[in-house]
């Protein structure tokens, strides 16, 4: 019998947070897991890393949703994967998984986000890696309908070899009735800010950082399309950022003269 | 006679950094500069926001190098952009530059740069953007041989249109000779993580994060090559995050079975 294939999962919103928990859940139904996750929410961490700062590691113990270990850092999603791979495990994970995250990352959210920053990391670093994310924030998020795609699309990426540099970015429209699963690219889009100034009880000006998802884009290919249809979308993500189309043009540059 | 171009400088090591002053410096010859950077250094911050704390600006008075106005922030080098779009300009800037970063941002660093996302952050915004960085981490780094060509890219940019999405990441080498431009492709690269484990004086353990960059890429097209060359790199950068090259093999995955 083939050993149990070894899963990482970590996450963004902390060690205690409902998605993780469920995440953990399904994936000691499929291999051995081993847990690494921040011991504080990291949302919007991007691909923050502590160069500045010390790390702490602690061993998460009472846990009962079927890893063989979990351990909380002190630092961010990325820090988690590095702590992992090179401090935790003894042996490389066959897969790493982040999330299940409380609130979307399709659209421009990938670039924010400090679930698919981890699920980033482990693929820079070679190993397959998945971001799962429901579009619900709340921390009560309802993630029952999204398990069993959850449970076949990482039993999928086990069985085929995930392309070296490419990782999965998962989401899960809000529904009961998930029609389904589409592959897509990342949808055009923004953030249109607002910023809520206040002033402090010393007087002093402050802003708090809000504003609405601005979708600009019309495709019927994108990951917004699939939510917004009642599909999960899987946008394979890269970590090379090189506009290759851009380079012909930008060769015409005259810098010389 | 045009009015002359407004340019948003940001930075991520912070507003008293000698390359943010350099860059300040280069550009109020070009055009009318307004500075939002950083209070702190805000290296490896990738493209983290805070949407978890208040957020403070301060004007920074005093300044010398040729600013109309600058302001200091308490916030990431991705929320210095937003503050300036939103709340601090009173109108659409022509272009903002980032930097010049005291170290590299080529090849696989431009993921987890703090100066390159500012500059993402302006492109998702729609406006030009360049990020400047300087192959030397020290303070004290000499950015008198990049200074000519920063001013001839910034002045090319100005007068073509960068594509919309488009980004460009430059990087010069550490030396008095530099031989020209190249434009590149990002490296493929990895950090070979070393931890360094130490006990604190309460008898804790924990960890410095430290690494060595890993070059996995001998491609002469590449931005690390091109530096190891003594030519400044160009990479056009983009985030739109899709593999599409991906898509075709992911639609064969079988998931509904």
């Amino acid at each position: 019998m083939a050993p149990k294939p070894l899963i990482l999962v970590t996450n963004d919103d902390g060690i205690t947070a409902p998605g993780l928990r469920t995440l953990i859940r399904l994936m000691s139904a499929i291999g051995e897991v081993v847990v690494v996750a921040p011991d504080k929410p990291q949302s919007a961490m991007g691909h923050a890393i502590t160069v500045n700062n010390t790390l702490y590691v602690n061993e998460h113990k009472g846990h009962t949703d079927g890893a063989s270990q979990e351990f909380s850092t002190s630092g961010t999603p990325s820090d988690c994967v590095k702590l992992a791979l090179n401090e935790i495990l003894d042996r490389k994970p066959d897969l790493c998984v982040s999330g299940i995250n409380h609130g979307s990352n399709s659209a421009i959210n990938v670039i924010y986000s400090g679930t698919m920053s981890a699920a980033i990391e482990a693929g820079i670093e070679g190993i397959p890696a998945i971001g799962f994310s429901l579009c619900d924030f709340k921390w009560e998020a309802d993630f029952s309908s999204f398990e069993p795609f959850v449970t076949k699309i990482v039993k999928e990426a086990l069985s085929r070899n995930l392309a070296d540099g490419i990782i999965l970015n998962v989401n899960a429209p809000n529904t009961k009735e998930i029609k389904g699963i589409k592959v897509c690219r990342q949808a055009k889009s923004n953030w249109k800010e607002k910023f809520d100034k206040r002033t402090s009880p010393m007087g002093k000006e402050y802003y708090w950082l809000s504003g609405e998802f601005e979708l600009l884009d019309k495709g019927e290919d994108t990951d917004e399309w699939a939510l917004s249809q009642g599909y999960i979308s899987i946008v394979p993500t890269q970590f090379d950022l090189t506009a290759h189309h851009a380079m012909p043009s930008l060769n015409n540059w005259k810098f010389d003269e």
